[in-house]
C-alpha cells in the first residue's frame, strides 16, 4: 500500500525541531511492508494542508498525519481533514469524559479550548490519547479506498498510538508478513563485519542481511518477507545461526536489546549486588543502570566523585597516586574500584576516570578514559580505545564501555 | 519569499536517517527572512520528483534540494531538474579538472560515472564542492524569477556550500529581515499561557507571538520581520517586555537556554559550591549538571544511594525517618539534602526521592515525587506537582523539578 507522511507543524518549518516522527513513522512502515512514497511538512494553513492532502491521494492509499490536534486556535488539522474527506466534526463524548478527568486528576479547570480536543470527524474511528490530551482517528474517504490516520505531534504520544491502535490495523491489511531481528555487537567494526559476512550478504534477496554502525558498536539486521509469520521467522532464524557461527563472541544481544538492559538482566538474574564510581561520567553511568525497573534489587550506590577531595573522603584513594599518576590513569580507576568495594561491600564495583573535555584538566589529551572493575576480590582496569568525538559523546562512549567491560566480567 | 525545501533520497524514505538537512536549512531560511512554505521528500524517481518541483513552484519561487547529485546509476536530480527547467546538461569543464585532481591526488581513477558528476544544466551557475565530488547549482527558470538551487546531500558537504556560496546569494536578494527570540518557562501550562497572552496574540500580525510545550516546560517564540535588523529587533524587545510583565515570574530565560545551562551558569558565576544526593533520579541529576562544560569549579560530588542502606551510610539519614516517613517522604528528602551538606561541606546541596515506577516499593503512588535543598544551613524540601508518564520520563521530569527547585532559590 502506497503511503505518505504528512507532518503539520510550524516549528518544523522555522527549523526548530527537527522531523523525527517521519523517520521513526517510515521506519515502522517500512518494516509493515508499507512503501513510504513522500514526506510532507505544512504549516498550520488550511489551504496548503488541504492541497497536499489532494496531492498525496493522487498516488497514495493511505496517509499518516502528526502534530495540528493541539486545543490552541493554530490547531486545524481535524477542521482540513473534515472538509477535504466530506465529513463533520462533532462532538465525541467518551473523549470530553476522559479530558474531564484527566483535568481533575491535576486540579485544573479546562478551558473552553480544551474542549475543542474532544470534537472527532463523524465517521471517524477514534483513537484515545492514554498519555496526552489530544486523540487521533482514523478515517475513511466518502467513496472507500482511501484512509487518513491522525496523530499528536508530540513524539511520545504518537508513539503509543502507533503502536498500540493503528499497527494492529495495518498488519491486519497486509498480506505479506515481515519478520526481522536485530542482532546488537561491540568490539567489531561494521567493514570488518561487511567483510567476513560477505558470503552470507552477497546475491542474497531474502532474508536480507544489513549492517548498521552506531555510535560504539554496530548492529545487524537480518528480514524476510514471506506469506506467514511462520515461513519468515524460520528463514531468518535460519540466517542468524549462519551469522553466529562466525561473529557470535561479538553479539551481545539476538534481540535488540541495548547493552545496559542486557547487562542490567544478568546483574539480577545472578543477584550481583552493584555499585559505581563515576568521574567523567558524573553520574551517567549510574543513571543508565537505574533506567532499568527493578534493579534496586541489587543496585546499591553510586558516587560521583569530581573533585580530588571526593575521591579520598568517599573511596579512600591515596593521595599518593592522584599525585603520583594523576586523577586520570589506571591506577587511581582500579583504588577508585577497589576503595568501593570496600565502602559499599558489594560483589561488582566498576568506576570510571577520564579527559571528557573540551579542555584537559591534567594535560593527558581529551579522550584519555580508563574503566576499573573490582569483582569478588580481584581487580584490574583498562584504558579504553581513544576517540575523541566532544565532551557529550566522550561521556556517553565511556559509559558504553563500562558496560562492555563489565559484561565481559559476568558473562 | 516563498521558499520549498526538497530532500531527495530513498533512505529518509525508510527511515534509516532522519532529515537533519531539512532543519538546518530551515533555521537558515527564516533567520534570512525567507518564509518555508514546505519540507518534500521524495525517492530517486524521476516523475514524482517532477511532479513535486512543479507543484512547489505553485506558490514558491525558491526550491532548495539536497541528495541526488551522486555518481550513481538512481541520483537523478540534476537530470529532472532540467527537463523540468527547459535546459539541458553540458559538460562542465572546470568540474571535470577538479574531480580529475580529486582523483589524483587519492591514487584512484575516475569512472565513467564519475564524470557524470561534471556535467551541469547549461544557464545554470555551478556552485563549486570544495569537501565532496559532487559540485552543486543554481538555476532560473526560462520565464526568470524563479530559481532552484541544488545541493548534494551529505550534511557537511550541504552546510559549507549552502554557507559560502548560497548565503550570499540569498541575503543579496532579501528586503526584510526577520528577527525572534525564544522565551523559555517553567510552572506555567501551554493553556493558561496562551489565555493570559491572549490580549497580545489576537489579531497580531506583527510581532508574532507563538507558545510550544515541551515535556514539563513551554517555550515563547516573539519573531519580527522588518526591512531592518535593528526595527525588527527593536518590535521584538518591546513585546518581550509586555510579556514579561505578564509572565515574568514564569520565564527563566529570554534567550532559549535550557534550564540546566542556566542553573549551571549561576553556580559558577556565583561560585557556590553543589553537590547532591538521588535516589530514584539514579545519577542523572549529576549527569545532566556535568555536561555543562567547566562545572568542575563548583560541582563536588553526586551521591546515589538507592539502597536504605547508603541513604544511612552515606548521607546520615536516621533509620527513624525511614521507618516512620518512608524512603519516599519529605523528611528523608531533606534528611538527605541537609546529611549531604555535612558531609561534603558545599553551598547547596540538593536531594530527591521518589516512586519512578513502574512498581511502587512503598506504596506511595507512582509520579510521587520529593526534593530536598540546603543552601547555607537553611533547609527545606518539596513535594513536585504529581504526574506519571511512565519510569523514565518520570524521571526526566523528576531531574527538571530539581533543577528548577534550585533556580528559584539561586536566581
Amino acid at each position: 500500500m502506497r503511503t505518505a507522511i504528512l507532518t503539520v507543524g510550524t516549528e518544523i518549518l522555522f527549523g526548530q525541531i527537527v522531523n523525527t516522527n517521519a523517520a521513526w513513522l517510515s521506519q515502522q512502515l517500512n518494516d509493515l511492508g508499507y512503501d513510504v512514497m513522500y514526506h510532507y511538512t505544512v504549516g498550520d494553513n488550511p489551504q496548503r494542508l488541504h492541497d497536499l492532502i489532494e496531492l498525496a491521494f493522487r498516488d497514495c492509499d493511505l496517509i499518516l498525519t502528526t502534530g495540528g490536534l493541539g486545543p490552541t486556535q493554530d490547531d486545524l488539522t481535524k477542521e482540513v481533514i473534515c472538509q477535504t474527506m466530506g465529513d463533520s466534526l462533532v462532538v465525541h463524548e467518551p473523549s470530553v469524559k476522559v479530558l474531564e478527568q484527566y483535568a481533575k486528576q491535576r486540579g485544573r479547570a479546562l478551558t473552553e479550548n480544551n474542549y475543542k480536543q474532544a470534537n472527532m470527524p463523524s465517521r471517524a474511528i477514534v483513537l484515545p490519547n492514554d498519555c496526552g490530551t489530544a486523540p487521533g482517528f482514523a478515517l475513511e474517504s466518502e467513496e472507500g479506498g482511501k484512509w487518513i490516520m491522525s496523530m499528536p505531534g508530540p513524539p511520545r504520544e504518537m508513539k503509543r498510538m502507533f503502536d498500540l491502535q493503528i499497527r494492529p490495523i495495518l498488519e491486519k491489511w497486509q498480506d505479506s508478513v515481515i519478520y526481522y531481528r536485530l542482532l546488537r555487537t561491540m568490539g567489531i567494526g561494521e567493514s570488518l563485519m561487511e567483510t567476513v559476512l560477505l558470503p552470507l550478504i552477497d546475491g542474497q534477496t531474502d532474508p536480507t542481511i544489513a549492517t548498521y554502525a552506531k555510535e560504539g558498536e554496530c548492529s545487524l539486521r537480518i528480514a524476510s518477507k514471506r506469506p506467514t509469520l511462520e515461513e519468515a521467522k524460520a528463514a531468518v532464524d535460519e540466517m542468524t545461526e549462519k551469522v553466529a557461527e562466525i561473529i557470535g563472541d561479538a553479539i551481545f544481544s539476538y534481540d535488540n536489546e541495548e547493552l545496559v538492559e542486557v547487562v542490567g538482566r544478568i546483574l539480577k538474574e545472578r543477584n550481583i549486588t552493584v555499585a559505581c564510581a563515576e568521574s567523567c561520567t558524573g553520574g551517567l553511568f549510574a543513571g543508565a543502570l537505574t533506567e532499568i525497573p527493578g534493579i534496586s534489587a541489587v543496585f546499591d550506590r553510586g558516587i560521583v566523585t569530581y573533585s580530588n577531595r571526593a575521591k579520598i573522603e568517599e573511596l579512600g584513594v591515596s593521595k599518593e597516586t592522584l599525585e603520583k599518576f594523576g586523577a586520570v590513569s589506571l591506577e587511581t580507576a582500579e583504588e577508585m574500584a577497589c576503595g568501593l568495594a570496600k565502602v559499599s561491600g558489594c560483589d561488582l564495583c566498576v568506576s570510571v576516570t577520564g579527559e571528557a573535555g573540551p579542555d584537559s584538566s591534567e594535560g593527558k589529551p581529551v579522550g584519555t578514559i580508563y574503566v576499573g572493575i573490582c569483582y569478588k576480590g580481584e581487580s584490574h582496569a583498562v584504558q579504553i580505545p581513544m576517540r575523541n568525538n566532544g565532551r557529550s559523546w566522550n561521556r556517553k562512549y565511556a559509559v558504553l564501555n563500562m558496560m562492555h567491560e563489565i559484561y565481559k566480567v559476568i558473562s
